[in-house]
């Protein structure tokens, strides 16, 4: 895990953002922020595909596509969900009043909430907290910013890098949240990410689309796709280098920098998995496509049998094998196939591999991360999933959520 | 749930059964059983989807399609998975000793086996209980042999049910196991059932692959397809009364005795669920085909969201929707769904319904039977999916099963 110490917050130029305690919770604490973007830059947003998109989904994704945002609105507490018509008008009330205090059209704002399900949104706390939010704008609100946002998280989720490209400094900072309701399709939860580079739409859109893949994508604590999941990435263009422009040896640069921004946060999520004891990484190896491959990983990753095994540190690598033999894929041959945990070799040729010692394996899941690596042998490509294991304090989590 | 006195377990003429404890646990219980099934019976049997099958279901896939089997030989303790070419060759050892001693040939076998995955069974075991188990074979032994096939299950599942049908009493008897690894793919964990019936091999298949789907198929507790599911139908013939030759409507009511028998025994499975406080009824109706209206069902029964809401006895209906949201299906427009817990309806053009009284939600989900109605208006099938909810003690079970 990230040390404290190594954590230093960078403001992105072209970005000013503040956040309030409107009162979404009993507690008092960070629940409503808005972040504003200067004109020029360019945004690429990703959306949940569960069916029952939350109404700030619907209007985020319809907005981005047709209009270059000014600002965005955030909230914690209430997700906005399962809510309709009402939801929808309740949106528009809020952001009407913040077009008219921030003189935009209310299309230009993107609209984010996480929380509770199928309860209406305050929207008189929101309208009230406008003034205070975008009188304290200022671009080093970011830790503020990013524990706004939190729900049952446990810790807030913040990364932030400078990197020289091409003889300039480039910023990029980003945040995410996410604990439970976690197997993202597009995107997590939320995560909010923003550079100074200026990056065209479409080619930006593109980069998004392949972070998330590799990032985002990649994680699951138990399975389930929320309904609010959105991912946007704003570059303001501030730095005045411009992506496009770069050699492929700089984009390149670039391109690894902010990934590892993304695997970062994604990772984050799952070492802050609801109940987690463990954090789990599951590479499957020489397999025919990368979808095969997450398939297979993702198989095992749900799978509540090997996540118990895992909780209690126990070697049952046979609900590994038969986590794979569930995985939607078409491979009929699995005699071919290696498990191990870390480097220990479990499971080859078909049988439990002679030198195999059980009790180095249950040594090895005493540590708090855990390696999962599976060969199918069959092709040449790999893909790697970070999971959770499933404690009685997920249940807990889940079981009291709400009351 | 059943109550115990109206349990009568009836013999099937043509079927001799007997059980032993050969040592498979620590503990001194019933673990390995074999069942005779006299000449001119026909079998039928379907198997586990898993990739990573065990060399029990291989053997038996493949001698029930070529043979007319003799004799079943099943073990608890363990489910020899995981044990490539040795648990093959383990397998043929067993058979081998019952094929000499009870003069059949070993395909003339059928090997089925439950229990952890990966460790190599004890053939030594099985081979010196033979001939006591061939010498105390008998028609009544029917609840012996359901204790012993159980694992973590804490109560044996059993069904039997005498019927007139063509002025003749037709019997019909079964068994199953399962409790955890349970999301059965064309079979549960271990289901056994007998007729004395006559019927034809392809009709008792079709008639089987039928059954299977309105029962077994229809229930999860825990989403995982096991690497043994094997579901038998076994049809002596004894009675002479020709299921080929009734008539319609006596065809009807023998298909729908042997089918509330498989639906029976699928729901005590339920009933018996791993950690289960709830047994869960997933009614999904008004919609177009089964398959989709099984896709919506079994997405809110395997969501960790919606079993821990159930487990808290907390209305949280928004995870319900969630999970809707989350079914692979093709309806984009979910906002003509209506979802009620029991009678009392929550969710209605698209928002919380008028009249929903939070307070009466609670109190219904104090019940031990839960029953989740969705109703999608789309279309005129409907589906029916049982499942569990999920408890601090699942989580239990499953850390420490193996220990």
């Amino acid at each position: 895990m990230m040390k404290k110490k190594d954590v230093k917050i960078h403001g992105v130029n072209g970005i000013s953002l503040s956040s309030v305690h409107s009162g979404m919770y009993a507690k008092k604490r960070l629940d409503l922020s808005i972040l504003e973007i200067s004109s020029g830059s360019n945004i690429a947003g990703v959306f949940t595909k569960n069916k029952a998109k939350s109404p700030s989904v619907i209007i985020s994704n319809k907005n981005i596509n047709k209009y270059c945002p000014k600002y965005l609105i955030v909230n914690s507490g209430n997700a906005n969900a399962g809510t309709g018509d009402e939801g929808l008008k309740d949106i528009n009330k809020y952001c009407k009043k913040l077009s008219l205090a921030a003189s935009c059209k209310t299309e230009e704002i993107l609209v984010f909430s996480t929380g509770v399900i199928g309860e209406r949104i305050k929207t008189s706390n929101i309208i009230k907290s406008i003034p205070k939010l975008l009188k304290n704008l200022c671009t080093d609100s970011w830790i503020d910013f990013s524990n706004s946002i939190l729900t049952t998280d446990t810790c807030n989720k913040i990364i932030s890098k400078k990197i020289k490209i091409s003889g300039k400094i480039i910023t990029i900072t980003g945040v995410a949240k996410g604990s439970g309701m976690i197997m993202p399709n597009m995107a997590t939860m939320l995560s909010f990410v923003a550079t100074d580079m200026k990056i065209g739409k479409t080619e930006l859109k593109k980069m998004l689309k392949k972070l998330t893949e590799s990032s985002y994508n990649m994680i699951t604590v138990d399975g389930d796709t929320s309904t609010n999941d959105s991912s946007i990435l704003i570059a303001t263009g501030k730095s005045l280098l411009s992506y496009e422009s770069l050699t492929l040896k700089d984009k390149k640069i670039f391109y690894k920098c902010i990934e590892s921004i993304y695997k970062e946060l994604a990772k984050k999520i799952i070492y802050d998995g609801e109940g987690a004891t463990k954090f789990v990484t599951i590479n499957v190896k020489k397999v025919n496509t990368k979808k095969q491959g997450k398939e297979i990983a993702m198989s095992i990753a749900n799978s509540l049998l090997v996540k118990t095994a895992l909780f209690a540190q126990d070697p049952n690598w046979g609900r590994i094998l038969s986590a794979i033999g569930n995985a939607n894929i078409n491979i009929k041959n699995l005699s071919n196939i290696t498990i191990s945990l870390g480097k220990i070799l479990i499971f080859k040729d078909n049988k439990l591999y002679k030198k195999y010692n059980e009790k180095l394996a249950y040594k090895y899941l005493k540590n708090k991360n855990i390696e999962i690596n599976v060969v199918i042998n069959t092709g040449k490509e790999e893909t790697t999933v970070w999971t959770t294991d499933l404690s009685y304090e997920y249940i807990k989590i889940n079981a009291e959520y709400r009351t």
